[in-house]
Protein backbone atom coordinates (compact mmCIF):
# COMPACT_ATOMS: atom_id res chain seq x y z
CA UNK A 1 0.00 0.00 0.00
CA UNK A 2 1.31 3.42 -0.77
CA UNK A 3 -0.44 7.03 -0.42
CA UNK A 4 1.08 9.90 -1.70
CA UNK A 5 -0.75 13.43 -2.39
CA UNK A 6 -0.29 14.25 -6.15
CA UNK A 7 1.22 17.59 -5.03
CA UNK A 8 4.16 16.05 -3.50
CA UNK A 9 5.16 13.67 -6.93
CA UNK A 10 7.42 15.69 -9.23
CA UNK A 11 5.88 17.02 -12.58
CA UNK A 12 7.18 16.09 -15.99
CA UNK A 13 7.07 18.00 -18.80
CA UNK A 14 4.42 16.46 -20.93
CA UNK A 15 5.60 17.73 -24.34
CA UNK A 16 2.91 19.92 -24.55
CA UNK A 17 3.28 23.91 -23.66
CA UNK A 18 1.51 24.58 -20.52
CA UNK A 19 1.18 20.92 -19.55
CA UNK A 20 2.33 18.91 -16.96
CA UNK A 21 1.78 15.32 -15.79
CA UNK A 22 2.70 13.54 -12.49
CA UNK A 23 2.71 9.66 -12.74
CA UNK A 24 0.70 9.32 -9.30
CA UNK A 25 0.19 4.98 -9.57
CA UNK A 26 2.13 2.95 -12.17
CA UNK A 27 4.71 0.19 -12.55
CA UNK A 28 6.90 1.84 -10.32
CA UNK A 29 4.97 1.00 -7.39
CA UNK A 30 3.56 -2.14 -8.59
CA UNK A 31 0.45 -1.59 -10.37
CA UNK A 32 -0.21 -4.90 -12.70
CA UNK A 33 -2.55 -3.68 -15.16
CA UNK A 34 -3.39 0.10 -15.50
CA UNK A 35 -1.52 3.87 -14.69
CA UNK A 36 -3.34 6.54 -12.83
CA UNK A 37 -1.95 10.00 -13.82
CA UNK A 38 -2.55 13.64 -12.98
CA UNK A 39 -2.58 16.48 -15.59
CA UNK A 40 -2.41 19.73 -14.76
CA UNK A 41 -2.92 22.38 -17.85
CA UNK A 42 -2.58 26.30 -17.47
CA UNK A 43 -5.39 28.34 -18.07
CA UNK A 44 -5.93 29.36 -21.91
CA UNK A 45 -3.35 26.06 -22.58
CA UNK A 46 -4.42 22.38 -24.03
CA UNK A 47 -3.83 19.10 -24.16
CA UNK A 48 -2.48 17.58 -28.04
CA UNK A 49 -4.80 16.75 -30.51
CA UNK A 50 -4.68 12.53 -31.06
CA UNK A 51 -6.26 9.64 -30.75
CA UNK A 52 -4.97 5.93 -29.62
CA UNK A 53 -6.02 2.52 -29.13
CA UNK A 54 -6.81 2.83 -25.56
CA UNK A 55 -9.58 3.90 -23.50
CA UNK A 56 -9.10 7.37 -20.82
CA UNK A 57 -11.06 7.26 -17.81
CA UNK A 58 -10.95 10.65 -16.18
CA UNK A 59 -11.95 12.81 -13.07
CA UNK A 60 -11.32 16.38 -13.15
CA UNK A 61 -10.29 17.30 -10.05
CA UNK A 62 -10.11 21.65 -10.80
CA UNK A 63 -11.07 24.22 -12.79
CA UNK A 64 -12.90 23.96 -16.07
CA UNK A 65 -12.39 23.51 -19.60
CA UNK A 66 -13.84 21.42 -22.43
CA UNK A 67 -13.48 18.04 -23.84
CA UNK A 68 -13.33 18.49 -27.74
CA UNK A 69 -13.93 15.21 -30.05
CA UNK A 70 -14.74 15.65 -33.79
CA UNK A 71 -18.41 16.09 -32.21
CA UNK A 72 -17.58 19.00 -30.98
CA UNK A 73 -16.81 20.80 -27.54
CA UNK A 74 -18.26 19.58 -24.26
CA UNK A 75 -18.06 21.50 -21.14
CA UNK A 76 -16.20 19.71 -18.36
CA UNK A 77 -15.80 21.12 -14.47
CA UNK A 78 -14.31 19.57 -11.55
CA UNK A 79 -15.88 17.23 -10.34
CA UNK A 80 -17.06 15.85 -13.64
CA UNK A 81 -16.06 11.95 -15.29
CA UNK A 82 -15.35 11.85 -18.40
CA UNK A 83 -15.45 8.49 -20.85
CA UNK A 84 -13.15 8.82 -23.93
CA UNK A 85 -13.76 5.28 -25.63
CA UNK A 86 -10.26 3.60 -27.77
CA UNK A 87 -9.22 5.54 -31.07
CA UNK A 88 -11.66 8.47 -30.54
CA UNK A 89 -9.84 12.10 -31.22
CA UNK A 90 -10.13 14.09 -28.36
CA UNK A 91 -7.93 17.10 -26.61
CA UNK A 92 -8.92 18.37 -23.20
CA UNK A 93 -8.46 23.04 -23.15
CA UNK A 94 -8.28 25.07 -20.43
CA UNK A 95 -10.48 27.83 -20.39
CA UNK A 96 -11.08 28.88 -17.12
CA UNK A 97 -8.92 31.27 -15.14
CA UNK A 98 -7.20 28.61 -12.83
CA UNK A 99 -5.23 25.18 -13.73
CA UNK A 100 -7.20 22.59 -15.13
CA UNK A 101 -6.21 20.04 -12.82
CA UNK A 102 -7.56 16.13 -13.74
CA UNK A 103 -6.71 11.82 -13.04
CA UNK A 104 -6.58 10.65 -16.02
CA UNK A 105 -6.03 6.57 -15.97
CA UNK A 106 -4.86 4.37 -19.14
CA UNK A 107 -3.94 0.31 -19.24
CA UNK A 108 -0.36 0.07 -19.69
CA UNK A 109 0.90 0.44 -23.07
CA UNK A 110 4.12 -0.72 -22.91
CA UNK B 1 -17.36 10.10 -25.44
CA UNK B 2 -19.38 10.69 -22.12
CA UNK B 3 -19.17 13.35 -19.52
CA UNK B 4 -21.04 12.60 -16.21
CA UNK B 5 -21.10 14.61 -13.16
CA UNK B 6 -20.70 12.45 -10.21
CA UNK B 7 -23.59 13.74 -8.43
CA UNK B 8 -25.53 13.50 -11.41
CA UNK B 9 -25.07 9.26 -10.92
CA UNK B 10 -27.17 7.58 -8.59
CA UNK B 11 -25.72 6.06 -5.39
CA UNK B 12 -26.12 2.61 -4.82
CA UNK B 13 -26.13 1.25 -1.58
CA UNK B 14 -22.74 -0.40 -1.06
CA UNK B 15 -24.06 -2.95 1.50
CA UNK B 16 -22.06 -1.09 4.05
CA UNK B 17 -23.53 0.97 6.90
CA UNK B 18 -22.89 4.85 5.91
CA UNK B 19 -21.01 3.99 2.51
CA UNK B 20 -22.52 4.75 -1.07
CA UNK B 21 -21.11 3.90 -4.21
CA UNK B 22 -21.54 5.68 -7.63
CA UNK B 23 -20.27 3.71 -10.88
CA UNK B 24 -19.08 6.69 -12.88
CA UNK B 25 -17.60 4.63 -16.00
CA UNK B 26 -17.77 0.81 -16.32
CA UNK B 27 -19.00 -1.60 -19.37
CA UNK B 28 -22.39 0.47 -19.20
CA UNK B 29 -20.20 3.08 -21.16
CA UNK B 30 -18.21 0.90 -23.30
CA UNK B 31 -14.88 1.15 -21.08
CA UNK B 32 -13.20 -2.52 -22.05
CA UNK B 33 -10.42 -2.54 -19.33
CA UNK B 34 -11.27 -1.34 -15.81
CA UNK B 35 -14.28 0.18 -13.96
CA UNK B 36 -14.33 3.87 -12.26
CA UNK B 37 -16.17 4.45 -9.25
CA UNK B 38 -16.98 6.74 -6.93
CA UNK B 39 -17.02 6.26 -3.31
CA UNK B 40 -18.48 8.46 0.03
CA UNK B 41 -18.31 7.12 3.21
CA UNK B 42 -20.17 9.20 5.80
CA UNK B 43 -18.11 10.19 9.12
CA UNK B 44 -17.31 7.78 11.79
CA UNK B 45 -18.17 4.84 9.29
CA UNK B 46 -15.78 2.60 7.21
CA UNK B 47 -15.75 0.75 4.28
CA UNK B 48 -15.44 -3.21 4.87
CA UNK B 49 -12.33 -4.98 5.54
CA UNK B 50 -11.37 -7.27 3.18
CA UNK B 51 -8.56 -8.56 0.10
CA UNK B 52 -9.00 -9.74 -3.00
CA UNK B 53 -6.91 -10.42 -6.02
CA UNK B 54 -7.37 -7.00 -8.27
CA UNK B 55 -5.46 -3.89 -7.38
CA UNK B 56 -6.92 -0.81 -6.63
CA UNK B 57 -5.69 2.84 -7.49
CA UNK B 58 -7.60 5.69 -5.54
CA UNK B 59 -8.05 9.54 -5.42
CA UNK B 60 -9.43 11.12 -2.25
CA UNK B 61 -11.36 13.86 -3.79
CA UNK B 62 -12.78 14.92 -0.44
CA UNK B 63 -13.02 14.62 2.86
CA UNK B 64 -9.55 12.68 5.16
CA UNK B 65 -9.33 9.90 6.65
CA UNK B 66 -7.32 6.48 6.84
CA UNK B 67 -6.71 3.60 4.96
CA UNK B 68 -6.53 0.49 7.14
CA UNK B 69 -3.91 -2.33 6.43
CA UNK B 70 -2.31 -4.89 8.39
CA UNK B 71 0.65 -2.66 8.91
CA UNK B 72 -1.60 -0.10 10.55
CA UNK B 73 -3.29 2.89 9.56
CA UNK B 74 -1.80 6.01 7.52
CA UNK B 75 -3.74 8.79 7.11
CA UNK B 76 -5.62 10.41 3.67
CA UNK B 77 -6.65 13.73 2.50
CA UNK B 78 -8.18 15.02 -0.01
CA UNK B 79 -5.57 15.36 -3.32
CA UNK B 80 -3.83 11.87 -2.05
CA UNK B 81 -3.31 8.75 -4.01
CA UNK B 82 -3.74 5.64 -2.63
CA UNK B 83 -2.22 2.19 -4.51
CA UNK B 84 -3.58 -1.08 -2.77
CA UNK B 85 -1.54 -3.88 -4.22
CA UNK B 86 -3.45 -7.38 -5.09
CA UNK B 87 -4.37 -9.68 -2.12
CA UNK B 88 -3.50 -6.70 0.05
CA UNK B 89 -6.30 -6.56 3.22
CA UNK B 90 -7.65 -3.14 3.81
CA UNK B 91 -10.31 -0.57 4.07
CA UNK B 92 -10.92 3.02 4.09
CA UNK B 93 -12.07 5.14 7.19
CA UNK B 94 -13.87 8.61 7.57
CA UNK B 95 -11.84 10.14 10.38
CA UNK B 96 -12.84 13.45 9.92
CA UNK B 97 -16.77 15.53 10.04
CA UNK B 98 -17.26 15.35 6.45
CA UNK B 99 -18.04 12.85 3.75
CA UNK B 100 -14.80 11.39 2.41
CA UNK B 101 -15.12 10.71 -1.03
CA UNK B 102 -13.09 8.79 -3.17
CA UNK B 103 -12.39 7.72 -6.72
CA UNK B 104 -11.56 3.90 -7.17
CA UNK B 105 -9.94 2.34 -9.91
CA UNK B 106 -10.41 -1.87 -10.70
CA UNK B 107 -10.03 -4.08 -13.12
CA UNK B 108 -13.48 -5.87 -14.73
CA UNK B 109 -13.84 -9.00 -12.75
CA UNK B 110 -16.54 -10.34 -14.50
Amino acid sequence: MNVRNVYDIEPKDAGMAGVRIRVAIGRDEGAPNFVMRYFDVAPGRSTADHAHAWEHEVYVARGRGAVVTRDGATPIRSGDTVYVAPNEQHHFENRGEEPLEFICVVPHTD
